[in-house]
């Protein structure tokens, strides 16, 4: 029989009628920021941005934009929501010229002003100048108040200004050279594209912390954050920007650089357990559904139990899970299903009463549940709260037995390079036992994978990652004023 | 290597950007043409109307409209788009009142215009009256002809407007006695909520062509297309409304009527096929994904195939391939990736290139597919010009061998009764044999469910269930009159 | 020096901005309710029917829409505002056809419901019908019980609509049948004009309350309420729609009709007053603004008085403060200066302050007031708020002598034939004496224009007129049931 | 007879509908462009900047903004359209704060981009500052390549931006060092309102080209372009910011300062002749109603005409014709009607057939024209287009003469201090003699006002005015570079 738990006949319907930012995305996951692309050498550069953007909107449903110059002229479109939402063809049509940077935006960290989206553009000295970054440059404030002291006006909050500024203010002869320049200032995550009025600019930083990759298209050339992008523009996988490499793209072809100095590459392995696209390849590796694949048969190996089924948390879970009953022996079913028509207004409930949060996205199908022990594996854990809600769902589906399984390893420190985290306090791993969580998720078992199972699945050497949300080692040692500005001092102790 | 085949080469890419009217959909599918709901007896009536429309919108997403009523006033909410999209707080709270009911639409067959948007709503004689309606009418134009000899006025071109005309025409002595009159007169699919200042009418054809369930919150009445309304509602399922049955909802709680002369059902097997969401029970069986999986198994039993990788075209497929793979004895894996941000306005492109569109929607997975034999399952099958392009593109991908397996026969005759079908020559089975079609889609093998096997995996008794789509015996006896005006002559001729 | 009173110190200006339905308008005058045109034979005839609407602005603000035919289909437009927000050249690309009629409507009395905004249209038994209606129709209410127990169902609360039901029920053998049986059932004021799919048909009502000019242009027919919107188009003015005449307007010409009981015409003599545009010939006299020039003169005749100069409450009061001036050998100046920037949305002040409310368009320049004896001439008095107001900013200005001379006779009734008026109660001249009211608005003297005089002024014969709103004299006797519905016998007693 | 020529007959009406963009304006006029405001120490201080934006709303049609501040914050609204169009009670609910700057556009010269609405806005290292500027400045490109060759980045192509880099790149201590270093640098006309966190500084140029004035309001301060903005508010009028004044109003109250090099002042008489209010009173005069009164009975004595009736142009022309019909003891009569519905978006006539235009606006009366010889008063004569179809809309109305006065001398030469005036060539009067432009507008005597008239009917002595578009005397010397970017050199040859 379907109960219904006290708390649940008390609640006020009206109440949950609060509106809530980013509906589409289940509320307790990690989210990547940003998608950046470009395109050069196509007459139609902004329809192919346009494209592109919306295959690599999985990476930012807040907001997007799409500069494009003919080499004389930039022109620009911005808006908040989906791409779908904001472009159509009349607004294409203001786009002319053979090249283009787009952006799509998670969060508005820097507020929801539309100047905070990006591509950021300028007119000075030397023409102009639009930039789309993915990532996070932790001694942005610092930067920003020298350059403030010089008399530099910022036109938004957005960290990623201060690039432009110190590109601006750089005494280099070249073009180039002012933009190496200040990219050698800044510290942090930065896949950025630059667009100028000779061509594209395609930076990532040293350590390679988000991907950047670059496409053929006849003969033009386009760079994306991920594969899918290309795939959808049938533009062919040339390679990735490397860490540390800056690529200037124009009538002469594709010129690379290494501006920077050299150090270990540190790529974010959360790319792989749940950011990126599953069909999209990334680091160099396979497609990240193969990899994701690993990362369950891995856990199956880790943690495996009894059990007549084992079910995904959608639509996230699904390659984990599928590795998982593979590797496991086990049977895979669809025991929760997914509602895909939420919406970007989506009025959700309210913190205190998210299990009907979860609810709006998710239903449990009885028939399949019923009598069962069930392993339902989701990629990640952040608070608890929705794994908890999806956990008693299960249960009055009339699951015989709820067992979690977590595709990565606990989640303990927040990050700095361009992921919207929780602080420190609100990660539930960070000081609480697996059996604690267990209990609070009232599973009847809860596994995490292991750190070396996670980087014995992905792919490549497991030295060349960033794990720092589940290490707390930071690949750039912060100052001591970086540390205080991000909260790093109250988060270590 | 990923090719491009010449015609990609010369698409030109504005030609892309035409605006297609339901993109959320994959376009060569059947499609749903509406979903209703009932509350009586909760104070948050629009509210709970909301969430219901929200969990049927798969049954419709181009318009959507709620009607409350206090018992004196109504109240009411249109508008095109999703529900997500149309309702917020504020129009929310402008719908006070403890009843409300309302209505998805897919197809605007009567034209964009509002007033084609339900529940149609009107003030006459007996007070104000709402009505909403899944299904179609098949002497509505004859009807409409009667009346507006009579000196009736039409407010929309919806044929579901006729049934108002009827009551306010009826000699009966009672409300409830005009609504009979109204509904003995109509001939065809309806599963119809009624709003009037005293409560709620709920109406369901002899035949039961489309679902209709009865549902309890606390001290209120729900009803509504599918079960996953209640589920969202947190409602209790009671039962179906039975074919034919008519129930009354007030005050006084639920009072059932039968005021039809009985006739052997006819409900609409595609519903198990495709329409309902997987995790609603309809017509008295178990969940949808239970049969879809039973399909799936039917059809590996019927027209199994050596195969590396069983693979669903997502998401509507998932379950059958599932029940395919588990009955055969092949492996799942998801090789096919859809991207979920489609959105309500994105621009498509144009019939003559819709293999791009596709692209928008789904992307392979190389290393999924590369070397393998593999099975790909859909639930069906109707022009087949999009199992050609997801054949192709499996190919593309490296796949060695494509096997298309449908878990439906072969589509061969319109829908009459509430469904948005093509003409009986666009369907392709109508005049081509599956070796025809098979080479048409380029598939190295094709098969369909055999309509013996379908009815065996659906639930209950194969009498219960109209199949015309996949056998031309229509439950209902046209008239000539009704023949020439469906087209159904030049159809069977 | 320009004081302050206490009353303004302590207005808190956040309590201004509350919205005001129609601050275009002098908040205390009568509105005129619509204004009806029609074209027909001209290919451009929406545009036509457009930029006529735009001339009749003045005889309403709240809505408007155009209704056009080519002679097999319907093209429509509506909206709420101002004409030349509602319609532009791509909604006007939408409207095609040989004919059109159009509608500018003051108050929604129905409600501000889009069905309310007229041309209503519908499609019926004899094909499309259109109804553009300025006017009030005195047994609407009882018309529509009696339909609506015929079965009959009512799209609006707009009275307009028992016409069209009228034409629907009506047995009469043709189409003109019809429309010539439904008018002699309907009593009270109409200037109405019709589109069928044949061409135009305009009908005044027996007692002319409302104008209606028929024009023509080049191969076309102009139907407009007043002959400003001739001027506007370059049509050639033809003469009057003759009160009871119904005019048939097809490719076969013009063909007059007169289907009513002959009575005394009833003229509203108010338009002359204040309706009408200055530049309007109406009721087959010469322009308004002579007329109101002629009531001026009258008005110095009646009550002259010493003074410096003579000022008018701008707009519309100008003509007849010039009479006043030229007939009384004063001096004309312009001590109040009026913001035409009022906009349709703009916050008004609450009927508290409604002092603010006058200054939000009129200000008074002291240079010109200063020390002198002023007569101040506006065209009627309602409640007399606004003149109250008046008058203290025109003192604070520094006049020495206020003397109001108000240029028709007090008014002293509703006006029940298309006129928006207040109840009797709120007539100020319904129960004060012109020495009370004097006293009530701080006036010097006050004076108001003569019965006699004002009929004298008037063109043509003084029995054509309807001057009821001075008088308590109704043209058309009411039934018992009649002054129940409108009020009136509490009116009257 | 109404006769049509030819050339009227062949109009196609649908050319008609192109848009134009400031429909409000008689197209054939000098244009201000722009109004400022501030207000300091007021609860409530964004409704106040509303109110008297709305007063000033003849300065600028096209856009308007207002940014609030309480000491920590800045709030800003900005939009397109008319003042009561863009704010309303919620948006002026999210501009808290005791003190704010508003500003009204007409012209959008560095284009329509919202960045270039005003009150420009920048947080900087001094903290928030915001501009809104009235005027023209002559040296603002060459700033502006200065700046930026020191890296400076402009958000918009408002020359007004410079001002806020110079404020920002100033060495000097503090920050009222620094604006005064900033406006020492530009040449040219200045009316300006500065917010900062501490309170509002106003700036007039040494020159005094543009009006600016000082009012008190109980505890507070308003700063406005002209007084009817005080009188709206209920301000008292304090007195002018005189010309080369620099006044800071915070909680110490105001503070004069006088930082810049005296120079003889030279403002604009224009604002006498057209662009001021009537009831306004600038440049320390007398009401400007008062001035054009002076002006057309000077223009009497100078050219007076044996003539039946005086009729204005309006509304601008009608102080001046009051003024000639005074002096020139004739009678005034109001020959033509304006409708004053245009709305913002009136889709209007092209350049080629204006005439339509024309008639869009105004409306000749026969009945005061016909049989008439008619003197016809307009404020001043650009292009000659309008008059010219002004005269002929008075002829074809039956005038037998008309000669038309003009109340200014003829215009030669363009403005560079902040009015939209056409290119010398377009000025008709630049190479035309009186009798050439006579002829051309097709009137029977043509008479400007001398400028010795002109100067002596203005308030004040002749010295203190600039005439330059009438003398081609421009008070401050240009540059070379100037004359070039100007585009004087080729004027000026």
């Amino acid at each position: 029989m379907r109960g219904m738990s006290k708390e649940q006949n008390d609640t006020s319907i009206s109440s949950l009628l609060t509106p809530h930012p980013s509906p589409l995305i289940m509320p307790d996951k990690f989210q990547e920021e940003c998608a950046v692309l470009g395109v050069y050498g196509h007459e139609e550069a902004s329809n192919l941005a346009y494209l592109g953007l919306y295959a690599l909107q999985h990476r930012g449903q807040e907001a997007s934009g799409i500069v494009s110059g003919d080499g004389t002229q930039f022109f620009v479109q911005k808006g908040t929501g989906l791409v779908a939402d904001i472009y159509n063809k009349s607004v294409l049509d203001k786009l002319p010229g053979h090249m283009a940077i787009g952006h799509n935006r998670y969060s508005t960290a820097g507020g929801y002003n539309l100047k905070n989206i990006q591509p950021l553009i300028v007119n000075f000295a030397l023409g102009n100048l639009a930039l789309a970054h993915n990532g996070n440059l932790i001694n942005a404030q610092m930067l920003r108040h020298e350059l403030e002291a010089y008399g530099a006006i910022f036109q938004s909050t957005s960290d990623s200004e201060v690039v432009i500024h110190l590109i601006a203010h750089s005494k280099a002869d070249s073009f180039l050279g002012r933009v190496i320049d200040a990219f050698n200032q800044v510290r942090g995550a930065f896949s950025v594209v630059l667009l100028t009025d000779n061509g594209l600019i395609a930076v990532r930083d040293p350590y390679g912390l988000r991907p950047l990759c670059l496409g053929r298209l006849r003969d033009g050339w386009i760079v994306a954050s991920e594969t899918c992008a290309l795939d959808l523009l049938d533009a062919e996988y040339v390679r990735e920007i490397e860490p540390g490499e800056l690529v200037v793209i124009n009538d002469q072809g594709v010129d690379s650089h290494r501006p920077f100095p050299k150090v270990d590459p540190a790529m974010c392995v959360f790319e792989h357990v749940y950011f990126a696209r599953p069909d999209s390849r990334i680091f160099g590796g396979d497609a990240v559904y193969t990899t994701r694949k690993a990362l369950g048969r891995q856990l199956a190996q880790e943690s495996w139990v009894p059990a007549d089924i084992v079910i995904p948390v959608p639509d996230s879970g699904v390659p984990a899970a599928l590795g998982y009953a593979e590797g496991g022996g086990l049977r895979f079913e669809t025991g929760l299903i997914r509602n895909h028509y939420v919406g970007r207004t989506f009025i959700e409930p309210e913190q205190s009463i998210r299990h009907f949060g979860v609810k709006i996205k998710l239903n449990a199908v009885s028939e399949v549940l019923r009598g069962k022990r069930v392993v339902v594996v989701d990629d990640s854990l952040v608070r608890g709260t929705t794994s908890r809600k999806i956990v008693k769902m299960i249960r009055q589906a009339g699951a015989k037995e709820v067992h979690m399984r977590i595709s990565s390893p606990p989640i303990i420190s927040p990050c700095f390079y361009g992921i919207d985290t929780p602080t420190k306090k609100e990660l539930i791993a960070s000081d609480h036992t697996t059996e604690e969580i267990c209990k609070y998720i009232t599973a009847d078992s809860l596994a995490y994978l292991s750190i070396d199972g996670m980087l014995k699945a992905a792919p490549g050497s497991p030295e060349q990652y960033c794990s720092a949300c589940f290490t707390e080692r930071y690949p750039l040692p912060f100052t001591r004023a970086e540390e205080l500005q991000l909260g790093l001092f109250e988060a270590a102790h």
